[in-house]
């Protein structure tokens, strides 16, 4: 069986599942693949378990049934700042290197759901950099260009999903660590809601702001694996559980970056992506809104050039006095400028960090996400060299602010520019909505039309209508003056219930319009035995609360509960009292409520 | 007419709704209780409204109906840390002293209700201290002793309440202050969660833990006056919406002190009090569980010999370096502690409280609320004079944590000792539970049997029944397997839905038992014009979002939807599809599910 050259997780289960293949021949195969990648960059991996390791691992999911495990053999890499049982963890930095007792939390989790660690991969050390320069390990290459940085922290990380070695790997984000590799690669980045997945086991860059990170070749693997990965972990202190924010998917209104802020460093191919971009989410219903980038440039600002910096010296303890000349220069040169900040400067940076939360907060109420670019443009490795702190800061203008405003965010591919470098954008949300974000980039990466990875040769998997729906709602059906466009319909609104549907009842249904009823409104009730030819009705998501809040406000004779849809599922929907139904007029042969409005008219 | 010594809220609206008293005339009753009490006691106030200006805002009111405004006419004091405009702001330091050009958002909102600004209180000096004697405007006196404190910071706002100069106060509390107060002088004390009230206008003392608070004579006084008062407010870093937390009040486990940690400072009478509540909240069908004290008392060091004191310096700015000795001594001594911290001590105490936190998180699986004493003991001036830290700090023994660890709590009443001393205790519980620990507070000041304040001439005045649904809540009526003890019953559990009320549906519904359905179920069918004796239903609270899960799993032919009850009011209830009902057994002549399964038997 020859693999595709991205390993998208679908296509790896349905390889497990056609019977032919199993882990122990994936095991061969990347291990193949990854020793003919060394060839041509070596520096993306700091350590690999052994064959044999990944082998023995590999035979014991061969005795089980592919169907057993979500991530049934799927093979992933760890940037090296997370612990994996049987790999040094270094950060980068070799006099740092420990072997760890126990593996990280969210590498338990992925293994206990069938998924197999490859080995570890390069970052700039301590995680601090976003080019992917500043480790000792070697500066892996963008996977199209080998002048250029692959962007970083999470350097090998991206490379090493976007080159085919592994179907997903897990990066850390506090700055765009874990989306800024995801452009230069041609890949997905989404970062997680602060505290969905559990940083016990992780070495801290900025303990408050630390997320781990998700690579993949698309949007469906990343939720995918977020799904596994994410779990409260009171271990972990900034730990906390997801109460899902929804998006209104099908009618959004999102933020860009007006004209003047439009900084790409001189990069104009990737202005007029940018601007593709925009079309293209316009064209799947968003409706573009001005941002000010003021405040998002500030806290940016607060988190580069202020005392968050210190957190990166609290975490390396007593290391950092005692090993400061075995660290990268720039690293420890960075952290160096943490000793110049007093106890109060942290606490103002913390109040105004809370106040520009505020001022964030109020910015969703003009829009629902934001499109940004992923970074300005890439960089090469001569540039970084030249400037190794002005360049890296350069590419960190997009994404920032995330982390500190406690956002949630998603980079996906967005084309290539005439020079053969990727673009990218990332859609920024509020906290907790990983998934709707998700959904919204997943369709825009569809809507691209570039395939995925390095090789370009497949495109990204979509997400599968069943996952599409965000956890924690509810559907429902209207099948009157609920539906859209008709007078009720705002109540749905209200709630941000997203069409999902239009279909129709099974065959025993019938419409009474009612009489005497202001608005207009029709009664569905179930007649066990009649057939008729189904009522027409539309489906909408939303979450539980609203729903709740929904319910409650349903005025007699209506009910909500169960009814069967032409295909036999179930779903809650409006019902009539039959009573109340029957003494107004049988409209049933009509096909539901908006074609019999249209032929009084 | 004569008023009663407490201004309980209630009391003074049905005075005005009398068409005989007037704002005017209460201003005039209380500006002679004021002076009659600065005979007393003169340290209460720092400043207060003329005579002339409060005769001139009560004549605006004099012209307004009393039902216009939720809080018309109703007299409130603020603690002299928060802004009000047309008095200094001292902050309990003469040289910090300045005219505010804005009230603070609280009292704006209080005012826009109809409250009337009398003066601002006495306090611990920047809210520094919990004796209410670290201020050069006087130590204010519980009001049944003048040997002893009020309790701080906010002194002078609890005295005048309990001494029925005002109907509520507003205190701050960082570590308390907005609790032992409440203590020692025998009212209640409302300490909501961080950021539900705006801090905007408030001096801080530690921003990042600072909350607004409320005095009042009883717990119903205390939630009208949050519910006027709270809103979010982008001006107010640390603001949040409620999203409330509800408790399961009709059968809930309560945390205690374990033995071992029942610490009185040799107080034997409040010993047995804290003992006696334990019993009374037993009574009240709550189930004693042991606290493991030593996380929450790590806590309270954190706050109390921890960095965060360097907030208050921060809250200081220039003016401490330039005025030290213009300071209490005490408190400058503390603040000068702050100057010991370095940068990475600040990061470190906050990692430290995010994991503390956590624990706390796990605690509330095992409890659903907190009771703790809300001191050990009342000390005497004399006491605090010789040991003005160590007193300080053994009355924060069980106040200290509840901040720093983002809780809300409700400080009430819980009898006298023989000597003559009050003594009160906290019901502690997660953020956002305001409301409900609020009715748990309610219940409890009810069943100590108490009157209320200084003169204990009054009962506390309980929650009325409309206020006692939580916000954000909804009621469901449960007809048939669904009643407490039936099979069904489980699935209101799972979504922690509360028994509200046993009552009956209006005449015109039947209840029929179904045919072959498994549990045994009822179906409910509105008939109009049918006169039946109504049926037994059950009435569940439940939140929107619990709610919404619970009729997104109701099968058919079973739906959700108002009735209407023999008193004419409409809750959401469960309904049948009336073909399915009418094929069952009509069983409305039993009166109900339970009767006639009793029947059966």
């Amino acid at each position: 069986m020859t693999l595709p050259d991205m390993l998208q997780i679908d296509d790896l289960l349905a390889a497990y599942r056609s019977g032919d293949f199993r882990p122990s021949d994936l095991i061969r195969e990347i291990t193949g693949r990854i020793e003919a990648y060394q060839q041509k960059d070596p520096a993306v991996w700091i350590s690999l378990f052994s064959t044999d390791h990944l082998l023995a691992r590999a035979e014991e999911l061969d005795g089980l049934s592919s169907t057993d495990l979500p991530l049934y053999g799927i093979p992933f890499a760890v940037k090296d700042n997370i612990d994996v049982v049987g790999l040094q963890t270094t950060a980068g930095c070799p006099a740092f290197a420990f072997e760890p007792s126990e593996s990280a939390e969210v590498v338990k989790r992925l293994e206990a759901a069938g998924a197999i660690v490859i080995g570890k991969t390069n970052l700039d050390q301590f995680a601090t950099g976003l080019v992917g320069m500043r480790s000792p390990y070697g500066q892996p290459s963008c996977v199209f260009d080998p002048a250029c940085v692959s962007g970083g922290s999470s350097s090998g990380s991206a490379v090493s999903v976007a080159a085919g070695l592994v179907s997903f790997s897990l990066g850390t984000d506090t700055a765009g660590s874990g989306r800024v590799p995801a452009m230069f690669n041609n890949i997905v980045g989404l970062k997680p809601s602060r505290g969905v997945l559990s940083t016990y086991g992780l070495i801290p860059a900025c303990e408050s702001l630390d997320c781990i990170s998700i690579f993949t070749g698309c949007v469906a693997d990343a939720l995918r694996v977020e799904k596994i990965a994410a779990a409260p972990d009171s271990r972990a202190p900034y730990s906390r559980s997801m109460t899902p924010h929804r998006l209104p998917l099908d009618s959004f209104r999102f933020g860009i970056l007006p004209e003047s802020e439009r900084f790409f460093d001189g990069d104009a191919g990737n202005a007029a992506l940018y601007e593709n971009s925009i079309q293209t989410l316009m064209h799947l219903g968003g409706t573009p809104v001005e941002i000010d980038f003021a405040p998002l440039k500030e806290a940016a600002q607060l988190l580069y050039s202020g005392p968050f910096v210190v957190e990166r010296l609290t975490a390396l303890g007593d290391f950092y006095p005692q090993h400061k000349a075995d660290m990268d220069p720039t690293v420890a040169g960075i952290i160096a400028g943490a000793e110049r900040y007093t106890a109060a400067d942290v606490f103002k940076a913390i109040y105004r960090q809370h106040g520009l939360q505020q001022i964030a907060e109020r910015m969703w109420t003009q829009f629902d996400v934001m499109l940004m670019p992923t970074a300005p443009r890439i960089v090469t490795k001569q540039e970084v060299i030249a400037e190794p702190v002005a360049a890296n800061s350069m590419l960190g203008t997009y994404t920032n602010f995330v982390n500190i405003l406690d956002m949630s965010a998603c980079a996906v591919p967005a084309g290539f520019g005439k020079d053969g470098h990727p673009f990218g954008v990332t859609f920024v949300a509020p906290a907790f909505a990983d998934h709707d974000v998700s959904l919204l980039a997943d369709r825009f990466h569809q809507a691209v039309g570039e395939n995925t990875g390095a090789a370009r040769s497949e495109p990204p998997r979509p997400v599968p209508p069943a996952e599409a729906m965000s956890p924690g709602s509810v559907r429902l059906a209207v099948v009157g003056a609920h539906l859209k466009g008709l007078p009720l319909h705002w109540q749905l609104e209200q709630e941000h219930a997203v069409l999902r549907e239009t279909t129709r009842t099974a065959h025993d249904y019938r419409l009474f319009a009612l009489a005497n009823s202001v608005p207009p409104k029709p009664g569905l009730v179930r007649e066990p035995g009649f057939v008729g030819a189904g009522l027409e009705i539309e489906i909408y998501e939303l979450d539980s609360a609203g729903f709740g809040r929904f319910v409650a406000s349903v005025p007699q004779p209506m009910s909500i509960g169960r009814i069967t849809l032409e295909d036999g599922r179930e779903v809650s929907s409006f019902l009539c009292a039959e009573s109340v139904a029957r003494s107004g007029t049988d409209i049933t042969a009509t096909g539901g409520w908006r074609a019999y409005l249209a032929g009084k008219d």
